[in-house]
């Protein structure tokens, strides 16, 4: 298959959105008058499971065969993708196995073994996580989800930034963070697909995971080294799927520190009065650090989730 | 003035409407099938100041004469309410003296300043807030707005139910905290004025500070004793005014262990990944623990606020 089309994530959009929620849009005057621009939340921290994680997730399920569904579905993670394929999974009536490493947040687990997947516990390592997934694929004949860099993944996760222009047509600016890149693949495409002429798309990606900065930058794809970003969900380098799609629609990529994205999450909070997790506070922090890029801007931002470990906040 | 009528009401959510967030209406899928029951959340976390008080401060503010409005406005609060004065006064170009105790949270304060109130710390007991109180009065001629026992914020406070019902006309029944019965008597009223014949209202006390259960058992006013419950804003008794409306407007009183509220204001924030404080998950706590009167029921569950202290978190 090949990169998403107009129509395409037309199609899909139109086929998962029964499944999913039509997540709200929010808006804080404190926010406004901090940045000197016009915010619109697109909160996917309310969507099913979570995160946007349920859109790529439900659409990649729903492309499946007939041969594959009766199959079932299987991939590795310690976090948002697991729990989203496992629910999409469940929800279109095919089985799930993941493979997630014994150092994830019990309360992911738990919501995996809700959704009824499978899960098999391995070592803390991308090594022992693919050995793991091997076995499953050996065993059962399940199709790989991966958690970004596919078609499928980002034609879903696509239609987030669809849902917030068809709500606000008129937006100078989407900004959404940057890991494996799937969520901000989706969003370049819809700006360009259903956006104004002329809307630019930012990244914002942690300075302590800049991977993708550098690869923009120099536009060869840089692997990601070890990092501890507090924003767990963005520790993934991009892909061969994610990157020509970055590097061809994304205008710029900014870079949040690790103190500006603690913060930035924690006055999200209290001043939205809703949880948001670290990565999510992302592009709100490095929008704060580069305020003259937006003043007087309508810019759309990705809240991309939710899930936090409420016994390991960042602050206190 | 006496008791508000159903033509006092529409007249007052006209007249606030403008200055108010419309608060969205939530539902969550968990704990619908946790209860049995169609549970629709309205959620004042999400009004201005972060909890339904800016409704009733809004109103008393706007019924002040214009010699009233000259002087200002002033009361003494640790919380909500304060806060909520503090803004109702400033959208409405009054003054406003707020007394403090000093050991209120820090963030509350901060925000009354903020809003421009002129704050003066006090002991943190009755008798200092209310010499305090009368020590701005009698220097600056300012109007007491007390936070629940008046009848100009039960008629604000009314609005919140009868946003509800608007939307949902069909409820059961209606469930709101209970401190000191602002709130409540708010409810009661909006549910026989615009709420579907034979609707139930329930008030949700906790069971460490149930001098309102004990109250509308025995038909005499009991005071509350000293209480630590960690639902803090329910830690007040009912006064003169909103003691005979719920005699004779409000069905049933629950009560909720602080175990109970504990947990159920975790399960909030994990579940609809919002912000909500302790005395906010009293009803739903109480709720929980009386599952059968709620079974197949539609009812209507006042989030009340959102105000919480992140550094203090009841659980870890």
């Amino acid at each position: 298959m090949s990169q998403p089309t107009k129509e395409s994530i037309e199609k899909a959009h139109l086929d998962i959105a029964p499944y999913l929620h039509r997540t709200p849009v929010l808006t804080s005057r404190f926010f406004n008058e901090n940045t000197g621009a016009a915010l619109y939340f697109k909160c996917e921290s309310f969507q099913k499971t979570g995160s946007f994680k349920a859109r790529g997730a439900t659409n990649a399920v729903r492309k499946l065969s007939a041969a594959q569904k009766e199959r079932g579905v299987c991939t590795h993670s310690s976090g948002n993708h697991g729990q989203a394929l496992a629910w999409a999974a469940k929800k279109q009536g095919v089985k799930c196995y993941v493979v997630v490493p014994e150092n994830a947040p019990k309360v992911k687990l738990a919501a995996m073994r809700e959704y009824e997947a499978e899960t098999t516990l391995c070592s803390p390592n991308l090594a022992a996580r693919e050995s793991g997934l091997q076995e499953v694929v050996s065993r059962t004949g399940a199709t790989f989800v991966p958690p970004y860099n596919h078609f499928d993944i980002i034609e879903g996760q696509a239609s987030c930034a669809k849902e917030l222009l068809e709500e606000f047509p008129d937006l100078d600016m989407l900004i959404a963070p940057l890991g494996g890149g799937g969520l901000l693949s989706g969003t370049a495409l819809s700006a360009r697909y259903f956006g104004a002429p002329g809307i630019k798309v930012i990244g914002a990606e942690p300075a302590a995971a800049d991977d993708a900065y550098r690869s923009f930058q120099t536009g060869q794809l840089v692997p990601l080294e070890h990092t501890t970003t507090v924003a767990d969900g963005l520790r993934t380098s991009l892909g061969n799927k994610t990157f020509p799609i970055i590097k061809r629609y994304v205008d710029d990529i900014l870079l949040a520190t690790e103190e500006d994205i603690i913060k930035t999450m924690r006055d999200i909070w209290e001043r939205m009065k809703i949880l948001i997790e670290p990565s999510c506070a992302v592009p709100l922090a490095a929008l704060q650090a580069n305020k003259t890029l937006f003043h007087g801007k309508k810019a759309g931002i990705i809240l991309s989730g939710g899930n936090v470990d409420l016994g390991k906040l960042p602050f206190d």
